[in-house]
C-alpha cells in the first residue's frame, strides 16, 4: 500500500440496482415510472438554448423551487432542491446529524442510510421492524442523534400513519427528524406528513422527481421543512457544491411541477396496476405486506427468491433482490405498465 | 436557538458570482465560455427521448468516461466525473485530505478550497504567493496531508511550470496532489501535468466543461488520476450518490469530447483577444501578472478597484471583485468576445 493511501476515507459502497443497456428486458428493478414524463417536460426542455448551456445556472435554482413552494404551499425560503433525493439526503446527513448519539432508522429500510452514516463516521443504530415489517414506534421514542425512515418504507412499501409519526416528533424535539417520501404520490391522498410542518421546525420532508414524475433521468429531489432548517442545510449545499442543479435540470423539474394533473393521472393507473397485481399475485401463493408504493415485496410459499429472480432474468424480466437478513427471500417488483405485468403473470403462470 | 441545532453542522459558505437575470449585461464575472459549444451538443441533447428522462441514468456515466479516457489517452478506470469540477474536487477533499497534518494551498487562489476544508474539519496551512503572485515550489515540499492548487492558478491567472509541479510531487508521495487544471486549455499547448500521470499514483488532475468547453450549464466536470486513485474516488462517490450525471450531462458532455477540433478552435479566439486586451489595458495603466487563463486580474495605477467595480457595474459591465486582503485593489475580468471586450475597453477610455 502506498504511504498517501494512510489518509484515504476507506468505504463499501453503495451499490445501485443494475441499469441494463438492453432496452427490451422488461425492467422492474428500480423503481422508475412506466409512464413517460409530462409533454411538457419535453416542450420546456426546448428552451434549452445555447446561452443557457454556456452560462452557469442560478446557483439558488429559484424557478424551480418558486414552483415547489407553489405546489405545496410553502415559502421557497422552505424547499431546498438537489441531484435527486440522495444528494438530498446526503447533504442532509452531513448537515443534521453530528452528535455522538446514534441516529436511528429501520433495519429493514433504503440501505442508503447505513453508507452515509459510514461515509460521514455517524454513529447508528438500526431498529427492528416487526414481523408485519412495520416500524415500531416506541423504538424511536428514546434518545437519539437524529431519526431518518422512508413512508411508506422501501422496500417493503409499508405506509406508516401521521398519527404515529407524530408521537416520534413529539419525543424527538431535540434533533432533526428526517421523513423520506419518495413514494408518498402513490400512497392514499392525506398519507404525507407535509401538513405538520407548521408544528415541528426540526422536521425534514424528502421528496424525489424520480418515481411518481418520471423523471429518474434527470436527477432532481427536494427537501420541505422550517426555514431555519432549509437555511442551515443550503449552507452546507453552498459549501459543498454552488451550481448542482443544470439548466436542463431546472427547465424539467419546473415544467413537470407545473403539471400536476398530469402526474396524478399517471400515479393512479400505477396504483390500478398495483392493487390488480396483488391480486394475480396472491392467487399463485405469494405473500407481502399492503405497499402502497409503486413496487411489491413479496415471498413465495414455494419457490425460493434467489431461484425465482435468476429465472425471471433468463426471461428478460428484470426484478430486484437483496441478499440480506430477514429479506433474502424476498423480490422487490416495481409496477410497471398493465402490459409488463401481463409479460410477468404469463411468465409466473408457466413457471410455478 | 432549538435544542436540535446543537447537532447541525454550521458553516460559512462559499459565495459564487452572481448570476444576473438579464441577458444584455456584458457578464465578464464567473469565466463562462463567450463562444457556444459544439452544435454536436444541440445535435446529441435532441437523443434525450421520454425513456431516457425516465429511466435511472448509467451510474458508471460508461459513454462519458470513455470519450474522455480516448480524448486523453489513459484507460476508463483512471477517469472519474462528476457534477461540475466543484463535485470533484468537494469528493476529492472528503476522499483524500483525512490526515491530521494540514493541507496546503496558495492564499490568493480559488477561495472554495478554504471553504471545503472547513465542511469537512480538514486542518489546512495557506501558503503566501510572493509578490508577483506566484507559488513559491519549496512552500510545498514539506509535511502535509495533502497539497491543492489551481494552474494557472485563479484568480491570478499564473502558470506554474511543469518541473516546478514535479519538484513538489517527488516531495510529496506520502499525501495525494490535486492539480486543478480548470483553466488549462487556454494555458500554452503542453502546460498540462496530464504526462506526470504515469509516475505518480498519488497525482490526481481536475479539469472541467464548464470554461473551454462552454458548458458551464450543463454542470460536467471531472478527474484523471491513477486506478487506484479513481477507485478510491468512486467509493466515496458511490456512498454519496450513486447517479450523479443526468442523462442530459451524459448526452451533451459526450459530443462535446468528441468535438475536439471545434474548442480548440474557440480557446484559440479567447486567447487571442485575451493577449489584445493584454495590449490596451496595459496602455491605460492597468498592471496585472501574465494571465494564462480565460481572464485577466487587474489593478489600475489611479483608480480603486472597488470604485472600478462599482461603476462598470452601473454601466452595465459585470466583472469580479473580492473583498479580501493583498487583492481588494483588483478586478478579474473574463475575457469575452472581440465586441464584449470592445464594449469594456470605449467605457474605460471614457471613465479614465
Amino acid at each position: 500500500m502506498a504511504s498517501w493511501e494512510d489518509y484515504v476515507r476507506k468505504v463499501v459502497p453503495y451499490t445501485p440496482g443494475e441499469q441494463p443497456e438492453n432496452l427490451n428486458v422488461v425492467k422492474l428493478n428500480t423503481n422508475e415510472n412506466p409512464y413517460p414524463p409530462s409533454p411538457k417536460v419535453r416542450e420546456a426542455l426546448r428552451e434549452l438554448s445555447d446561452d443557457k448551456l454556456r452560462r452557469y445556472p442560478d446557483p439558488a435554482a429559484a424557478s424551480l423551487t418558486d414552483a415547489i413552494a407553489r405546489q405545496y404551499h410553502v415559502s421557497p425560503g422552505q424547499v431546498f432542491v438537489g441531484v435527486g433525493s440522495d444528494d438530498v439526503l446526503a447533504m442532509s446527513f452531513l448537515t443534521f446529524f453530528n452528535s455522538d448519539k446514534p441516529i436511528l432508522f429501520p433495519d429493514i429500510s433504503y440501505s442508503f442510510y447505513e453508507v452515509w452514516a459510514d461515509l460521514f463516521r455517524i454513529p447508528y443504530r438500526k431498529q427492528k421492524l416487526n414481523d408485519a415489517f412495520e416500524i415500531v414506534t416506541e423504538d424511536y421514542c428514546q434518545e437519539n442523534g437524529g431519526i431518518v425512515f422512508p413512508n411508506p418504507n422501501a422496500p417493503t412499501g409499508v405506509l406508516m400513519g401521521k398519527d404515529r409519526i407524530e408521537r416520534i416528533l413529539e419525543s424527538s424535539k431535540g434533533s432533526v427528524v428526517i421523513v423520506d417520501e419518495a413514494y408518498i404520490d402513490f400512497a392514499p391522498e392525506g398519507s404525507s406528513v407535509l401538513p405538520l410542518l407548521p408544528k415541528y421546525d426540526n422536521l425534514l420532508v424528502v421528496q424525489t422527481f424520480s418515481k411518481s414524475r418520471s423523471l429518474a433521468g434527470m436527477r432532481i429531489g427536494y427537501a420541505i421543512g422550517s426555514e431555519k432548517l432549509i437555511g442551515y442545510l443550503s449552507d452546507c449545499k453552498y459549501s459543498f457544491n454552488s451550481y448542482t442543479l443544470s439548466q436542463a435540470a431546472l427547465l424539467a423539474g419546473e415544467a413537470a411541477v407545473r403539471d400536476a394533473a398530469y402526474y396524478e393521472e399517471c400515479s393512479e393507473k400505477v396504483m390500478k396496476t398495483r392493487e390488480k397485481t396483488k391480486k394475480v399475485l396472491s392467487g399463485m401463493g405469494f405473500a407481502f405486506a399492503d405497499s402502497q408504493a409503486n413496487f411489491l415485496f413479496v415471498t413465495h410459499e414455494k419457490v425460493p427468491a434467489r431461484q425465482l429472480f435468476q429465472d425471471l432474468r433468463k426471461a428478460g424480466i428484470v426484478v430486484r433482490y437483496f441478499d440480506q437478513p430477514r429479506i433474502d427471500d424476498y423480490l422487490r417488483i416495481t409496477i410497471g405498465t398493465e402490459e409488463q405485468m401481463d409479460v410477468l403473470f404469463d411468465f409466473l403462470r408457466k413457471y410455478l
